[in-house]
């Protein structure tokens, strides 16, 4: 941590911080610079959280030189994670590629929906059965009789499934039936929930939140893995900006962020990024060949009667399509799909 | 609900999108124009959530015309709200203070800070037990404990208070102990946090998300209301931009525009708005003359030992030269101080 | 200047990094940390403009600790600026309001204006001349005629008049006609035209662009002070936000963070800010409150028939109303209007 | 053009808007819904422009059906474009590679970069010999001497150029030693430039301003356009966002938009935005494979030396293993490389 004085800084209020730096049982190392002092603070970070040194009298900004997550970090845990969700992994050369539909509204519509994403090649199945929707008049999902349409999916086709939990009740229902939770955009920073979820050791899909930095989001994946579990695999699904285009805008750039500050697996889903099913191909390409470690691709045998975000989702046939386009560009770059 | 045709769109189109409208025991009105036609949909709205007409061919793009919120909205409830929390009334041309410490940490610091801010001439005491903090490692709060200062801070000065709720456990706690529910920006789209705030019946102050519209917004509001719960307060924090000399941007707009679309009262908060002790005078009393039914205040009996949002929190004797500057600006706008 | 070493940065890293400041006739204090080393850099900082040294191994990351403006910085010229328009003064406890129609449509139109913003007690006539327009097929400005009619006005009048200059040919047109020129947001960082309308030393209206920082504001200010001309104001006019409800989002804490980092008037436009009319008054209210220099409001004879932003303009009814009502406030808060 | 109604809205202002519409020549079409009356508009779109329907009596809002640009529109030129630039062809199925350093500083510097991305395969040499710069104490180009280099340049490799351009006065330099103008995103919406590069015929590379939607760079286009001059190439070189781990976000989503709303080519500019070495690599085959026309790739013989930008500028060597791994992933996607 720096401690960057203010211009004419008194000599009692730079005396002053180091004083309160060294009474925390840390060194401070003072530069005085023609226009400005700085002060460098040594030693055990976990004294510092908190300090609020920003508020003393001739301070002008601190500036933090540490990430504050560690177990989600590259610098303390180089090699790349691999994620393992029933008998599919994560990670590692690996490109996994999730598919269903944004809801599960039947039984017949998510085993249609099963059989023909895996014939296509998809590697896990999933499905919402509790649906975080923006107005409460639309439909709010099936819940826990949408998780028995899952566990039947995968006794089906012996995909694994993922489901995402929105509230206690639903992880506690949820792990009854699926291999993986994942954890919305809406609730990345729902921190009970990320402690939650983290409990069951379940692996935990983390999707990015409309607004959050990439910052933030290692530090909700640091919430998870604090509870003991290191599963944690992160999906990139946009972020919210004043482009009108498309529903978000995808941040590809946060693929080769994430391989250089965390050893976390990302995917990406264009279909939530864009909400609108021409572009998913095109950024399913792209996602692929930037190095993300797989993709989540909205599929529905009937997009037009979708009761959730049908304009993104593709058809079958689309989904078998893209598959077959994307595995010569995943030899090219040495993934495995 | 307006659908707008592609550029020579075949009347096949055009016919079968008639079709599934009036299937839907809706009329469809089409107006053809020389480059575009497009057709009006007239008939229960309801009917129309989730048709994904996009989807269907040379569907350029639907339009909405009328808000997804009913209960929260202006044009059914033309009169603004009265919200009372203890014997403090929100709306209807009060301007109401809300302060204290970001989080709770002690019962001296509570009761001196509660009497302090009294004195000074707030009407509300918060406090937080249950913080949501972006690293798992910074201070939590007191939970439980925290809340029993908080219902001895209200038993010594009178004054109601109010506490951030962030789980159902967090709601099943505070109940027994404040009289106001904060759902704070994180959790502004944890619609189940909503619904079970809802639930409970007291006043609930609902912060805006970080990237939430105002749309959205009036939507959680909607969650809390259709649970038979009127009393919404809404606080405008600041929202998420790329500008970095304020923690985030107050968009002070919001005052005018809920006042256009909503009836709920709406309060400023631009301790977190900004972040930085100095920009919290003067948006506060910007924040009164814009027309806000109140402000949000962080105070502290001493800042720099505040463990959490130390930098942004007003000693008090700042806080009482602030209320004094704004008496005379809410005689001014008619507002009850 | 602090450079941030990357965790177990080796030790020929670390003095490569040092000898390259030394080289530049710099000092480097460096401190060791437990994590991670920093370097500090000591003495005249445009010797370390453009030195690049992210770029060698282990290099985490390079602080700034200085700004890179120097005479808009309050920090090396403390007192408040006053800027002479004419016969009026901006800055030093002054409120002064710009107002007049978004483009000059007829001689008519603004003579009218002109005579009866100033009977409302407006200080400035502001008229566009050259208008910026997103499509070509838009009205773009009478150019030099609107010039004349500027003039005119002001002979009329004796207010001062402002006009936007989008090139260096509208420049030498305006030089003749206006008291000051306006830098529009679409031009903030045209570095060209900023050093042209520099070099007339005619008084600058710099309006903030779409999506700058306050940073690259006052730097863009830096352009015009640099050529000589210390005669700038500051316009905050909204920035470019995922808010849709109004046209920009007003970012207000701009007035306290101007005050505090620089010596040049602020004054706002809530015209352009929001695009709707109904909001323009609460604003102007709010932006006088929270400690801005001035207002720009547009106002014309019949807002809709207006050809360029009529739905923010107010009538000139509205306007004296609105006037009427900021009297009162800016005796508050000793703004002299 | 649709017009919605308020709710309750009187029948006189239904029927005043009516007559306005009706006055101008156009066709209205009334539906009335339950809660609220549309008016459809049908007719020449040029008569409707600054109508300012917003502003009467009842109107809720004005909804726009057709884009405001005609000749950048893919609706009325289905044909993708292709721009000839020297011996180049951008568009058309080929896979252009712009490359070479941020700002030309000398001879040497810049025919050592010309020859090795000639070898390396790039197609064109980009320099910038007028820099716009946040900072008027950076380095500000070598201007038309800059110019003259890229000359020579191209007489000794053969390679077209490309040079940005940010006054008439540089524009009237740049036509007589280069292929190309670039406009920049500072630019963008610097109509004045705009028409004047269109004057001069020659091909104009477009960037995209830093918050510029993907409809007002096409309606800029449209600008060059409507001067006569077809030959305009767009570049997408990020928007700015609140995230700061890159120093843009690169908006790979415009590449399939542009394709679906313009006939015009459309290149990646990974340098500029991301601003990160490290990451130009990934961005850059992601950008081919998700369907771009080509690459803007910052190159220099000696980063860690370069006047502007060298954080993010490739060596020689990394040039040519970035085009090498991009052959065979043209080669798969059809794009001629």
């Amino acid at each position: 941590m720096i401690i960057v004085m203010k211009p004419r800084a008194k000599q009692d209020s730079i005396l002053r911080i180091k004083n309160i730096i060294e009474s925390h049982g840390l060194d401070a190392h003072i530069s005085t610079g023609k226009q400005v002092t700085i002060i460098g603070v040594v030693g055990d970070k976990s004294k510092l959280q908190d300090l609020n040194l920003e508020i003393y009298e001739d301070v002008e900004k601190i500036v933090a030189v540490t990430e504050s997550y560690k177990l989600a970090n590259k610098k303390f845990h180089p090699d790349p994670s691999v994620v393992t969700v029933g008998n599919v992994k994560i990670g590692g050369g690996n490109f996994v590629i999730f598919s269903g539909p944004c809801a599960v509204e039947s039984k017949d519509q998510l085993l249609a929906t099963a059989h023909a994403i895996k014939k296509a090649g998809a590697h896990i199945l999933r499905g919402g059965a509790y649906k975080p929707r923006t107005s409460p008049y639309s439909f709010q999902g099936l819940e826990e009789e949408g998780l028995k349409f899952m566990k039947e999916a995968r006794d089906e086709t012996g995909l694994p499934v993922v489901c995402e939990v929105t509230s206690l009740n639903a992880i506690e229902a949820a792990i009854k039936y699926v291999d993986m939770l994942q954890i919305g955009a809406r609730n990345m920073q729902n921190f009970y929930l990320l402690k939650e979820a983290g409990k069951t050791g379940l692996p935990v899909l983390l999707k990015r939140g409309l607004s959050a930095t990439i910052d933030e989001w290692l530090n909700a994946a640091e919430y998870i893995i604090a509870e003991g579990n290191p599963n944690v695999v992160l999906c990139e699904r946009g972020i919210r900006t004043f482009e009108t285009a498309t529903r978000n805008t995808l941040d590809i750039s946060a693929i080769p962020v994430i391989k250089e500050k965390s050893h976390l697996p990302i995917i990406v889903d264009p279909s939530h990024a864009t909400g609108v099913r021409a572009y998913v191909k095109p950024l399913a390409k792209g996602a692929l060949a930037t190095g993300a470690d797989g993709l989540m691709i909205e599929t529905h045998p009937n997009p037009s009667c979708a009761l959730s975000d049908g304009p993104q989702s593709l058809t079958f046939e689309q989904f078998e399509n893209l598959t077959n386009e994307l595995k010569p560009i995943a030899d090219l770059i040495d993934r495995k799909l």
